[in-house]
């Protein structure tokens, strides 16, 4: 059997890269989407035309109403913050324990499919203000993995947790997405888009966004808001 | 401050004695119920009142849905067993990475609560198929923990999972429960209910519960459907 791989797509550039690359080594991607309350509906349908795109299977979705939690501006009714440094501590825009829900999600969706192994599009480089983009974070899920599952603990499958943007810059990881004919057109960044997907141009991954496609020297073709 | 705990909150009798036990040591106890797709929605209602009865904070409710991932009687179509043998290894009501799931939530919830405390009534005697209920699981989850969120990384935080119920036979937990006063009477732990809340009297939790009350010495209050 062609080995399975779950991969999360959040619609984004980085969790497409990510599924290309995996899909690239010879797996059969699931992709997994968790709508867990975000204010953008949008990058679900993203996903999916990501996922068309690529050839892999089409996204099943999870929903988990983080908005019960609370804490983040992504989830919560705080402001997406625009123009601060980027260099600064963690944003507002982290949501509490975030990763490790999904990965908890994906590993469940692994295990119902006999896959073992875990495809998470995060980036210790740009977003380095976030703990759970981290490889200490991501060994420790691949140790509970283990030790969490029936088939983990039956030896039936060995998890891996794979990052593999994890040490690439945002410019690089443009360039592997237009290496693999990823459609980064079709992908969404923004925090704080128009209904229609329109990126604010402004929010830090909106700027992060932008800064990457001018450092890989490409087009950016990202569809922005008319100027304010 | 009052030390605070997130404890899970399920509806049945061993959330809601590990939840008595950490409000007996002084923590201001924050329940989070998650709705996961259970067949027998009965149970958040048992979670309402019981925190209730006890004294402590109205549970926070998160929906996810594990029913789009499937592998278990209690989220997918499949038939709750009844009547087998309850040595035999792990059980087809085993929902694929649950406590995982449990855990990254209530791990979430702490982090906007300032708490560093995670309660789940996790038991290794009568539910030792389940390999997401064993000591080993839960340390790997406190490591996880640390390197997961904010406060961890920050130093803000040592998160700990307590599971104080963890080496109890289930006798020893209804004891315990009676012992602090726990409305065991409004718990509910059949797999199967009717849409009334009465147990089937046949399934894996059925027997184990009343099992428990019986060696236990104490009174069944459980309100059980006719004998067909």
């Amino acid at each position: 059997m062609t080995p399975r791989a779950v991969a999360l797509l959040s619609g984004g550039i980085d969790s497409a890269v990510a599924a290309a690359i995996v899909r690239d080594e010879g797996f059969d991607v699931f992709p997994l989407s968790v709508r867990y309350g975000q204010r953008h509906a949008i990058e679900l349908e993203s996903a999916r035309r990501v996922a068309a795109a690529l050839g892999i299977r089409e996204p099943r979705v999870v929903d988990v109403d983080l908005r019960a939690i609370g804490g983040s501006a992504l989830t919560a009714d705080l402001d997406v913050p625009k123009g601060r440094d980027l260099r600064g501590g963690i944003p507002v825009t982290y949501v509490p324990a975030r990763n490790t829900v999904l990965l908890a999600l994906a590993l469940g969706y692994a295990e119902t499919l006999d896959a073992a192994d875990l495809v998470i599009g995060a980036n210790a480089v740009d977003y380095s203000g976030y703990p759970d983009c981290r490889r200490p974070f991501l060994e420790a899920f691949e140790r509970l993995a283990a030790l969490a599952t029936r088939a983990g603990v039956e030896g039936a499958a060995r998890f891996r947790v794979r990052a593999p943007l994890l040490a690439l810059s945002k410019a690089e990881i443009v360039k592997a997405g237009i290496a693999r004919r990823v459609p980064l057109e079709l992908t969404v960044s923004c925090y704080d888009p128009t209904p229609d997907g329109l990126a604010c141009r402004e929010c830090d991954s909106c700027r992060i966004r932008a800064r990457a496609f001018a450092e890989a020297g490409v087009a950016d073709p990202t569809r922005y808001r008319l100027r304010r």
